[in-house]
């Protein structure tokens, strides 16, 4: 096994705005041979989410940040080459925090068995991966929608926001999105069934997001934080919810501006609210076999965007994130089973 | 009755800081004659309050702005003069929106029996009127402490935060305070009881707030916003709810500060929560009865800062509120029964 050389990306330094070439270290090793409890699994997908952009800050959030010269984090999904653990075999599918890498030795606590798959590999990923379970507890758990009410999501067009959209129209709410550019609103809308979509890209777009929203907001779930936040925190019905889950325009910004309208917080009786997914691992069975359902039903429309590459091509497809060009939850396939 | 001169503050124009003596307009007018289903109030004590500011700017909160040359709104204790309406007699005292103005000509069903006073009248527009409402059902309704859990206030020297601070205290939880300079620190350790008291003007403050909270921060009752906000947040509890009452620091700022750490609220599983203390109006009796009780036991230390004056002394009383040289709550007595 020492002989399999291992393609990694390393944390070169930290970036202060959008990471580029300079981020990153790729560097080829030798592949490290699995200790007792530990399994060497091949990487297959690698998991591309805006929570990468935090891990790079000098700072302890939920995960303490990527170290310099270490491999940099990311999700992924992989097969079972060598085990050293009665709960794993050889070919055995599993997911787990992989690395930016072509080999992961992991300790066998850490995977989780994907068992005989159901759907596609790369939604492990996505809607029945930690995107999926993003969606269902924040929506669900945190924003408390009911049926009738309105439900906005930013970044919606997004991997966590498709899916909360249609989960809000499962419910029975009414479902404004709002993305970036006309393909992306007409792909809520058309496809995916929502009941409005504002492109904030467009001139006059708090005004049309006002129209859309002629019962105000009852629940924003958001992933975008600045100025979308603040036209959102103007809409909200009495006693909104506001499921804090990301703010991906400004993890790039050396400050993060904060919603200058809270005080709307008050007006409307509402509250902000963040939360952090793994509080819900013990439901995770749950969630994943009413999405797998819903999936199957295809009362879900689950878009995956795969691109098939190297491990030397995480650098490029990290920037397609940030700058909005997936279409659905993003993933790099650097392997087959 | 319209022989009787009513003297006034009016507004002049807006302001776009702090108010100065151009915010201002004093006039003299004959006092209106109730008409049907009126009276006639002479006003005896008028209620000066942070919320005031936000009363200036031409957005509608839970209220409309202050019109341009409307008399100024301020909530006010007086005696009844007159009465049209059989729910009052000549001699009552009321509470109500009364203006900054010696006389009321108010519609009888928006005024409140005060009844046999039991406390000093100023009480009842302090810890029995909307302040103590304010701190009674915000904590308890909103903040939701628990025995034994870290209650943080700012503005603890202030109207509402004094009662705050008491009632976590009487609810079993460890109780600091934020105030500006050492005499109120020590007022509310010594005088009150809080467990703790950071003087925000001293160098360090983040730090001693941090010593000051070493199981970390469950409730935070904030009146300040901005860089106490700031702080409050990076010492959230797991849980923790962040009551957004009010943001003194911003009410004279062109635009107010957001919390640039938000994010800590996903980090922390918290939410900041905003409430309109009117919402709890069915219930003022039960606090009224609670907060009386407690007062007259010796539970809770009510300080009402009442300066005797005039009407047209109201511009630099309430210059008083924003530079934080009140003590407890703050009131502008212009009569006696």
């Amino acid at each position: 096994v020492s002989e399999v050389q291992n393609p990694q990306i390393r944390l070169a330094c930290r970036p202060s705005g959008e990471p580029d070439e300079s981020t990153w270290h790729y560097v080829e090793v030798p592949a490290a041979a699995p200790g007792p409890d530990q399994v060497l699994v091949r990487n297959l997908y690698l998991s591309i989410d805006p929570a990468m952009r935090s891990w790079l800050n000098p700072v302890k959030t939920y995960v303490p940040p990527v170290g310099i010269d270490e491999v940099m984090r990311a999700l992924g999904l992989g097969v079972v080459e060598t085990s050293n653990s009665p709960k794993f075999a050889k070919g055995d599918l599993v997911s787990g925090v992989l690395g930016v890498q072509a080999y992961a030795t992991v300790g066998a606590k850490h995977l989780e068995s994907i068992g005989e798959p159901r759907l596609p590999l790369q939604t492990y990923l996505g809607a029945l991966g930690m995107t999926g379970m993003t969606a269902y507890f924040g929506l669900l758990e945190v924003g408390q929608p009911k049926p009738g009410q309105t439900v906005l999501v930013s970044a919606a067009a997004g991997a966590v926001g498709s899916l909360v959209g249609q989960i809000a129209k499962i419910r029975g709410c009414r479902v404004v999105g709002i993305a970036g550019g006309a393909d992306k609103c007409a792909y809520l809308v058309d496809t995916l069934g929502f009941d409005a979509a504002v492109d904030y890209k467009a001139e006059g777009w708090t005004k049309a997001l006002k129209d859309a929203c002629p019962d105000r907001v009852d629940v924003f779930f958001d992933n975008v934080g600045g100025e979308v936040l603040e036209a959102a925190l103007l809409l909200g019905a009495r006693g909104a919810r506001y499921v804090i889950c990301g703010m991906i325009s400004q993890y790039n910004s050396a400050r993060i501006a904060g919603p200058s309208n809270y005080a709307t917080l008050i007006l409307n009786r509402s509250r902000m609210e963040g939360f952090v997914v793994f509080d819900y691992h013990a439901r995770y069975p749950e969630a994943v076999g009413q999405l797998t359902q819903w999936i199957q039903e295809g009362r879900i429309q689950n878009r995956d965007h795969v691109v098939a590459g190297q491990v030397r091509d995480f650098p490029a497809v990290l920037k397609k994130l940030f700058s909005g060009e997936n279409h659905g939850k993003l993933s790099l396939q650097i392997g087959s089973v």
